[in-house]
Order: C-alpha cells, then sequence, then structure tokens
C-alpha cells in the first residue's frame, strides 16, 4: 500500500476514531501538570510517564528522562526513509487561579456546545499544549493502524517547563544534541489565522533586551535650586528614545536594518490578502490605528518587520502630588524585536553606540542587558514548507498562509543554532482560546481538522 | 540729633551691646518651637510669647493673635515720616533628627570657633529664622536706645508656622489686608552672596506644576503580538519631553519667553563679575558643565531665566529584570520655573496645548495642575532697592549683589498680590549654614554686622 493508498484509510481512520481520541485528550488534561508550582510535582511526573506510556502503546521507545526540574519524555520510533522528523510538545500547563472564574473545574474536560453549535473542549491545557500535542500522536496512531508503521522515523521530545521558562530543555538539548541532530523540526504550539484559513508560523522574531540607566548629579537636587543648569537625565533620556524612531516610524539607529530582507512577491501577497485590519486587530484593545512604520501593512509592522519599544521608564519622583527634584539618575527598559538576519550582538552595540553618543557632559551611562536573540526565519524555499502548505490546503479547502510570530519560542531556536535544523511550526490554536486564563479551550475542528492535517502533512512530508 | 548724626551712635552701641545681643539670640533659640511636631504646641505658643515680650519692651504694641495653627505675632510701633514697613519672619524652627548628629543639644545654644578664628553660633534656628531676625529686633533696640524711637514707622510679622507652610498665613494677610497694607515689606530669611559679599534678593521665580499623563490601549499589551503597531505612551511622551528644548537649550513652547525681560546692563554686569562658575556652583553636587541655555550664564540660569524640568516619570514595567510589555498609560510630572511677568495660567495653557498637538491616533492625555505662581521681581528702579544696596556697601566696604533666588517665599507673593507692596529680602545666611540639618549654625560676624546692616538700611530707608 503506497502512502497516497493509505492517506484516504488513515483520514478516515481518523474520523472514525474521534471518540476515543477525545478521551485519551481527556485522560491528559485531567493529570494536573502545573509546572511552576512545587506542590504539583508528583503531577508532572505522573504525565511524564503518561505520556510514555502513550507512546510506548504506538511503538516508540519512550524514556523519562529527568532534570533538574521536570522530566523530559523522548521517543522514537522507526518509520519510512525520511526525512527524520523531531516533534516538540510540552505537557505541562498554565496555574489555574483564579479559579472561581472557571465555570467547571479545570482539571475535569468537557465537551461544550457555544451558540451556533461550534463545539469546544474546556479545561486546562485543551489547547496549550495537551489538545495540539494529541493533534500529531493521534495522526501517528491512525497511520499505524492502518499501515502498521508510521510513514517517516519521529523522534518526540515532550517536555514539562515551557510555561516556566524551559530553563532546563536548553542544556538538555545541547547535551545531547547527536541524538536530536535530525532532519526537520515540527512543533505544534502555534495558531491558525483564523477558523477557516490553515497557518504556518514561518518566522518568530528575535529580541534584544536593554535596561539603561543615566546617572547625572551625585544626589538628588532641588530644582528651584539647580533648575536651568543641573543636567537632568529624565530629560536626557527622554531625547534618547525620542531619537530612536523618525516621524515615518522607521529606526534611526546606522546599520539596524542590515539583515531585513523584503519579503518574496508572493508571500507579500498573500499577506495582504489576508486584509488585516487595524480596526479589527487592534480595535480589541481599544486602539484604531497602526502607529508603526508607516509604508507597512500592519501585519508585517507585528511580524516580519523589527520593532522597538520602551518596555518600562522610571526616574525622579513618582508619588502622588508635586515635589520639585531634578533626579539623580533615570532608567528605561528598551526591547528590539529582531527578523531575519539581524544580529542582535551588532544590535545591542550599535544602540549602546546610539545611546553614548547623545550623552551630554556630565552624564553616565550603564547598560544591563537582559536577553538577546536572533530571529528565526523559516527559508521561504524550504521544500517541507511547500508540502505542509499544499497538505493544509488540501484539508482545510484554503490556502494556507504563512505568518510571522511577533513572540518567540525560544527552543526553536536552539533546534536552529544547536541542532543545525529547520523548523515547521503548525498549530490550530485560535486567537479566543483564552490560554493562560481560565475556560481555557480548544475547538473541536481544531482538534479533528489538527489531527487530519499532521495525517496529510507527514504523508506528505514522507514522499 | 539728624539721623545721619544718630546712625554712627547706633552702630556704636550694636558693638558695645554686642554680648547682651546674643544673650537674647539664645534665650530665643532655648525655645523648642518646632510647628511641625503637635508635641511641641506648646513651646510654639510660649516663644510667640516670648517675641511678643521683647517687641513690648521697645515700644511696639505687640498682639499673639491666634489661627487655627500656632499664632502670629503682629506689633505696630510709630518711628520717623516712612515709608512704613512690614517685618516678616517666622519664630518656628526645622525639627531636629537626627539627633545623634548634633554635636551639643540643639536648644543649647553656644558659640564655637572654627579653625580660622571664624565665630558661629550653633543651634536650632540660629540662622533659620532666630538670630536672622534678631539682626532686625537688635537694630531697633539701637535706634531706641540712642534715638528714643524707631526711625520709620514698623509693623512686626513673626509667624510660627513657615517650616509647614504657612498654611494660616495666607488666609491672616488676606483677612487683614487693610492693616498690613504699608508701603514696603522687609525680610530677613534669605543669604549674603558670600561670607564677604552682601546681598539682596529681588527676584523669586514663579511656578507651574504640570503631572500629565497619557493612555493609549485599554490595557497593558504584550509587545511580542503588538510590537511595531500598537501606540506606546512612553515613546509619546518621551517625544513630547524632548521637543520642550531646543538644541540650545530654549524652551520652545510658544510664547513662553513672553513676559521675560533681559536684565538691565548695569544688574547683568554686576552678575557676571561675580563669575559664578559651574564647577564651583555644580562641581558641589558632582556635575561640571551647565546644561542650560546656551547664551546664557550660569548665575542666569538658575535664577533669572525661566527653566523646565521633568521632576519625575513613570510608565510600564520598572521592577527587576525584563517584561515585554507596552504600557497602557505612562505619566510625567514637568514643573516650569517663572521669571519677570511670565503668566502661569498662560504658560499652563500654552504647554497643554503644545502636548495635545503632539498626540498622535489613539492617545488621550489627561493633566493635572498642581501649584501655578508668578514670579516675583522687586522692580530694579524700586528706590528702596538702591537705598538698601548703598547702606550694605558702606556696612561691608563691597558692593551688594541683587540676586535671585531659584526657589519661591510665597508670603511674599502675597505682600505682592494681597497688600500691593514690594518686598526687600535682605539676609545674611551662608551657604553653609546647615538650616534644616544637624548642627545649624549662624555666623557671628552675620549677626554681628547683620544687626548693624540693618541699622544702616532702616536709617537709609527713612531719608
Amino acid at each position: 500500500m503506497t502512502l497516497s493508498e493509505a492517506l484516504p484509510k488513515v483520514l478516515d481512520r481518523i474520523d472514525a476514531d474521534l471518540d476515543k481520541s477525545l478521551e485519551r485528550l481527556f485522560a491528559f488534561i485531567r493529570l494536573q501538570s502545573i509546572s511552576t508550582d512545587p506542590a504539583f510535582a508528583g503531577q508532572c511526573k505522573a504525565t511524564a510517564e503518561h505520556v510514555a506510556k502513550e507512546l510506548k502503546e504506538l511503538g516508540f521507545d519512550p524514556k523519562v528522562r529527568p532534570t533538574k526540574g521536570h522530566p523530559i519524555v523522548t521517543a522514537t520510533s522507526p518509520g519510512g526513509p525520511g526525512p527524520r522528523v523531531l516533534f516538540y510538545g510540552h505537557y505541562d500547563v498554565q496555574p489555574v487561579d483564579p479559579l472561581n472564574l472557571w465555570t467547571t473545574p479545570p482539571f475535569e474536560p468537557r465537551i461544550e456546545e457555544l451558540p451556533g453549535g461550534r463545539k469546544v473542549i474546556v479545561g486546562r491545557g485543551a489547547a496549550d499544549d495537551k489538545g495540539q500535542i494529541m493533534t500529531f500522536v493521534e495522526a501517528c496512531r491512525a497511520f499505524k493502524a492502518i499501515t502498521g508503521a508510521l510513514p517517516l522515523p519521529i523522534t518526540m521530545m515532550i517536555e514539562g517547563e515551557e510555561e516556566c521558562g524551559s530553563a532546563n530543555l536548553f542544556s538538555f538539548v545541547r547535551d545531547n544534541a547527536d541524538e536530536f541532530k535530525l532532519d526537520l523540526g515540527l512543533v505544534c504550539d502555534t495558531g491558525m489565522w483564523d477558523r477557516t484559513t490553515p497557518a504556518i508560523t514561518t518566522s518568530l522574531r528575535g529580541m534584544v533586551y536593554e535596561e539603561v540607566t543615566l546617572r547625572c548629579a551625585d544626589r538628588d537636587l532641588h530644582s528651584g535650586l539647580f533648575g536651568g543648569a543641573a543636567a537632568n537625565p529624565i530629560r536626557i533620556l527622554a531625547r534618547i528614545i525620542a531619537a530612536i524612531h523618525d516621524d515615518n516610524g522607521r529606526i534611526t539607529i546606522p546599520d539596524f536594518y542590515e539583515g531585513v530582507a523584503e519579503l518574496p512577491a508572493d508571500i507579500k501577497a498573500d499577506l495582504k490578502a489576508l486584509d488585516l485590519r487595524p480596526e479589527d486587530f487592534l480595535g480589541q484593545v481599544g486602539l484604531k490605528v497602526s502607529a508603526g512604520e508607516k509604508d507597512r501593512m500592519l501585519i508585517e509592522q507585528i511580524s516580519t518587520r523589527p520593532a522597538c519599544d520602551v518596555n518600562g521608564i522610571i526616574g525622579g519622583y513618582t508619588g502622588e502630588g508635586a515635589k520639585t527634584v531634578i533626579a539623580a539618575q533615570a532608567s528605561a527598559k528598551i526591547s528590539f524585536r529582531l527578523v531575519g538576519d539581524q544580529n542582535p550582538d551588532k544590535i545591542r552595540d550599535a544602540f549602546r553606540s546610539f545611546v553614548k553618543e547623545r550623552l551630554p557632559a556630565d552624564c553616565e551611562v550603564t547598560f544591563a542587558g537582559h536577553s538577546g536573540s536572533p530571529a528565526l526565519q523559516l527559508p521561504y524555499d524550504n521544500p517541507s514548507l511547500a508540502k505542509a502548505r499544499a497538505a493544509l490546503a488540501e484539508e482545510w479547502g484554503k490556502k494556507a498562509v504563512t505568518i510571522g510570530s511577533g513572540g518567540s519560542i525560544p527552543i526553536v531556536g536552539d533546534f536552529k543554532r544547536v541542532l543545525g535544523m529547520d523548523s515547521l511550526l503548525v498549530g490550530f490554536g485560535l486567537d479566543d482560546d483564552r490560554i493562560h486564563s481560565p475556560n481555557e479551550k480548544y475547538d473541536l475542528t481544531s482538534f479533528h481538522k489538527g489531527i487530519r492535517s499532521w495525517a496529510r502533512i507527514l504523508a506528505s512530508l514522507a514522499n
């Protein structure tokens, strides 16, 4: 039986098996794997063992591997000739407080029918990331059931500390690089464009985060006595911040845009066709107008273009009422979102030079660098991308869009840098899933068609 | 006996009486008139009565007038034909903590001889304002002793709440305006230029204090998701603050300098001759370079020119480490020091317009106005100024400089606005007097020559 002969049977099997798939997902959700709370360490371990047991049933050779924190489950199964893929997900979930805002207990999953007939799976982890993981696991199960084997060799890496920073995963990947240096990463922890439009997240913005502290006088001064003559660090900081962007919203730091490429025309046309409007995207948070680079579409501004934001600022008197002080110091937290090949180290240096060049006499600066990671970009000509897009289009009857994520998924960066491996980020989350919030849900459609999507993608990649 | 015949005798009497003058000052200092601490209310009342008793001995008709707080002592004595003067001072003192930093108990005054032979009176209130008040009282006493009368009609107003904001004095002056509407105010609560150079404070800067709060999104946003598109109130605030000054340190708010006159050439030459150098004035607080208007002398920047300072700013995440937030709001406290005829209301309005004109879409502003008072300027052609300068020059053998104070003495504003009366601010404090601090002192020279100075000034004004 060839793969193309098998696939329709696999998809039928998925449809027929949906109730059982749901039962397995529910069993997974019932495990209270809250990673940030030490009281749940036992539950996290039990959840890792549960995952291992599930994978063993599918013919994997699971290992529950201890770390300084919660264990990581790894498992490999042979399959068709290749490519060899590494699937990443996380079994841990967010805390559930405030508990009183949950309609039903968070670890008692259930199906809820929304007005209009839309069905959703409600429970902590329903979407993030237990439901998403299970779309992949159930696709594997269906393949095994129909063909007796996986269409390609698969290694699983299911960690338990994503919700608290993946502290132990990075060294684990580094220490075991040979084991995980495969051909392609697969990650199911992202979202669709909307309920009917599948998406592949092809870029994740990188980050440079800097804290800048300016010091002028050696003490706070009285503005009556010194005002007009003494250097004021708040004013100096404001001038520096104001100078970072020009009137068109473009960042003025020299060479900042080095490594930022224009999108391929077809990708740009696809993004344009999505017609993401400020009143829709920004309207949800009380804004109306895009405040970024004037010559860029909103969707570019938030995903495929770099950005700079001041995340915090403080200086002088900030209590009630008036105090006539000239502060001795002021500081700001300033972060840059990077794209393409922008080099975080170079950008950090360029930013620091930019600040130093603007310091007047009597003003000293100190910098604290909080984090730095380059952007991740799945090359648009990576063959797996076209295959996955085609597979998704077949399942959803609609072109799959490639989108950029404004945020970062740090481990994907390590897959690239440490393992030399690109990752395909396909997920079925929706904007209204309430991940990290009470009444988290995952659409039944996301789950069902998510399983079918992975079956199609696996078949497609194996071709 | 004419005044000019009497004056040498009065001065001799002051010299001869110095020890007794000191005893009277010490008795005044021993009274623990700490106005901010309710535990000392009885001492404050006793001090007011002490002042009244002293004035009665000099032929005044003192009254201890109750207020909602500590009483105000008023007293009038006839004298020569005029002008009628109102002398203002305050009998209350600052708290004494930290007590352990006092070398000797704060209310046990003593003479200390510093290395080099300089003698100082040590004790709480030695300078601020008991010593300064007594320079005037002792000058009056010497006149009475020699001539049997004061050289001009004098009304005294000695309050007990200056160190806690003069809360009850303003309404007192308003309610009794007819009584105090005289020809000239005299205040002894300021300083000399240096130990050998007498000074008259001819200008006090006014103030407009504004709190600006900008709001953009209706909640804090994740900068990964929204960065590049969402309006950031910290960035907007920084741009507005940066726009307030041009590259020459000049304030760009339209019509801001309306009412700011150039100094008369002779006054400017006097100020220039003082040669106040940044390394001296700013060096004491760790600064080296004047950061104000580039075409102005330092002494102008801090006293006779208006200024704008940001006194505080806050927005976004200001804790430890990194948080990728775009704040919903940011705010700053911004104050203006005013001079000449600058109108606080107009400046407040102009500033608010300046801010509003710079608000992009999706950004709302609210203002809180904390205080506003115009500058005070003794007209340089007020005849009493020339007379007092001449008198001081005779006493000190050195030209008396006219200086501006960067801060404000609010009651002097009310003398002008409510009573329509200019005030002559003459004082003998020195920069190292440690007023408000442990081991407050007043130079014996300040006290002795201060008494002599007032005798000369009274004679001069009466001419």
